[in-house]
């Protein structure tokens, strides 16, 4: 055990579990994404909205869909209980229920903030992560799907991601699959549970201990972990004799053929066995890898009934890039500019903040180094991206 | 009274006391200030860092000087109390004495965040502010006030506000001068509190209450409401005997001399009133104001013994620039981008895209607006700044 002197002398130089410092080459990386990123939601006219980063428990928070234990939670001044926001998709959702409620329908909006998720001890993840994100609501077509995933690839190729991938899958065509030979909702949660946590395993094992015949099982499992493109929608259609689930087919045949009009199926492939983590999901679902990373780089979806939680009944898709994961793969270059340094001795520092102001006022990057004698050997002398400029 | 069926619905549009929303056009001005202030914070060499939105209550809150019933308080999943960071100060503090350790001194660094305090219901004061500011870490000297002085006057004039001014004191010094006719401890901490919340007639009446002679009183009143430039210096020196007033008097008139160097000295005064908010300042301590606002734009100075709480025993000076009142002032304009609209009829989504994907590629910002009939009118025709294209 430490004492608590140590124990103050630890946590001095300590952060709280899942939360991070970014020094100086970290935040240029996250800049240069976050412009980069921000150049094509702009482009696409997307604008930027900011929430507040405390929002009500009861409100923003259930609407979430974030695991209660996962949340910051704190009491205000008058004793209500507040959440460090899960995510940005609610917060917005509640900002287009007021302050832009008389805006003209469809709304694109943007986001570039951090969101919040109490982590375990022993976990090793981040409790603070960046997000980069759109929203598109007021638009119930593929056409609007199909916007938000060229959007994504376009945000994912701006950032130099070196190989990338989307899988698409959809809420709706899942569910109804697995209704149409199940009946027990309880046995449905557990089935959608594991392939939440992408646990084909777990998936197999569950089915295995169902009630029905032993093909449809084994056709359920191949669809689910298939990856493939468009061709095999028509095996879907086969397969199932539902309303849903055909109509979930050809919104995803719909979705496929706008992302060929925009170049970009070679990116895609269908997944049906895909499904998000956040339980507000409604339709088209998709989630973005590079080669070199196991975990998405962006999620998102369709959402039609998050807005009815703030007594709005729009559909809306969007999704959020993970602007850390992104840090971790991008080929982005963060050039550093030209700096001058000058090293001056106490008596002279007439001149040199003179000529500092004069080649600020050129543009350039100018430090202002004092040093006691002409000999001494300034930090800044070995810094090999420097020009220095003595006046001794 | 609400139901509570009411107050959901209520609460569904509302966000904690002191949170707002920022829509578009704020987000624009928010980020045209911030980019012209990294601009300036660049070209003086200063780095960017990002620390974590919660920080630990007994470390850094502690260390950061706010009154504890101002901060936001959380428990993590390891049962630690922790606080939303409210300053940026202690947080830097705490990264140069770990991840920072072995960084080359003075360290230059800059921030970009969010800072928090928690407000009484009827204050109407922002509980989430945005800020803006640098430190200088591992200089003691003058030039290092005067520098980060004349830094907040490049990033006030870049954000293009009207007319403004820096007030300039020195805690040392306003220390000492008490401490000269005043030997009650007690009494010496309620005049600063009078001065720190700007009551010159709270003041007054404190000194009032004090068994000294009243030239002394009417002398201190004097130099304390006096807004003036460097020769007061002077009479400062014939008032006092104490090396710790006289020295603090050099180092005013030392800034004051190289803030002239820098052709920034009329934008200055002295004030030897002048008193932080904020507990941990021990040198020069400086305010900037509009003529338009009640309230500083910015604030900082040098804070000495801040560091040893994180073991590291450094002179330091900076200042934080208030986000949210540079924005009322601020005369900076957001200028939009040109925007084009293609407004197309369902079956032509193919030529519409097509058209998209090449005028974005030229750089343009493109909205896809798919409407139902030809007639329609669309949202987009009634906004002048677009420019709409028919595909129908």
């Amino acid at each position: 055990m430490w004492s608590s002197d140590e124990m103050t002398v630890l946590r001095g130089f300590e952060k709280p579990t899942g939360f991070h410092d970014l020094p100086p080459q970290l935040v240029r990386k996250k800049r240069r994404i976050e412009d980069r990123v921000r150049m094509v939601f702009e482009n696409w006219g997307y604008e930027e909205v900011l929430t507040p980063a405390l929002e009500f428990a009861e409100t923003v928070g259930k609407a979430s869909a974030i695991s209660e234990q996962k949340m910051f939670k704190c009491i205000d001044r008058q004793g209500n209980t507040l959440v460090l926001r899960p995510d940005l998709t609610a917060p917005i959702a509640r900002m287009t229920a007021s302050v832009l409620k008389n805006e003209p329908l469809p709304l694109r909006l943007s986001y570039h903030a951090s969101v919040f998720r109490a982590q375990e001890n022993e976990a090793g993840r981040n409790a603070e992560f960046y997000q980069s994100g759109v929203e598109l609501i007021g638009n119930a077509s593929s056409t609007a799907d199909a916007e938000v995933i060229a959007l994504a690839v376009e945000a994912l190729q701006n950032c130099q991601i070196d190989s990338f991938q989307l899988a698409i899958g959809h809420e709706a065509l899942l569910d109804g699959l697995l209704r149409e030979c199940i009946r027990n909702e309880s046995s449905i949660q557990k089935l959608k549970e594991q392939l939440s946590q992408r646990n084909m395993v777990g998936f197999w094992e569950a089915l295995q201990e169902l009630d029905i015949n032993y093909q449809a099982k084994k056709e359920l499992l191949y669809l689910f972990q298939l990856r493939s493109c468009k061709e095999q929608l028509t095996s879907v259609r086969k397969l199932s004799e539902t309303t849903q689930v055909l109509k979930a087919a050809d919104q995803l045949e719909e979705v496929w053929r706008q992302l060929e009009v925009y170049g970009i199926d070679h990116y895609c492939v269908l997944d049906f066995g895909l499904i998000g983590r956040i339980g507000y999901y409604t339709g088209v679902y998709f989630e973005g890898y590079s080669s070199s990373l196991g975990f998405p780089l962006l999620s998102g979806g369709r959402y039609d009934s998050l807005l009815t939680c703030f007594h709005r009944n729009l559909p809306a898709t969007g999704f959020a890039l993970d602007v850390n994961r992104m840090m971790e793969v991008s080929q982005l270059e963060c050039e550093k500019r030209e700096r001058f340094v000058i090293c001056y001795t106490d008596h002279l520092y007439e001149k040199a903040i003179k000529k500092a102001v004069a080649l600020r006022k050129q543009g350039k990057v100018v430090v202002l180094d004092q040093i006691s004698k002409p000999s001494e050997t300034s930090k800044e002398t070995i810094l090999s991206d420097s020009h220095v400029i003595w006046i001794v």
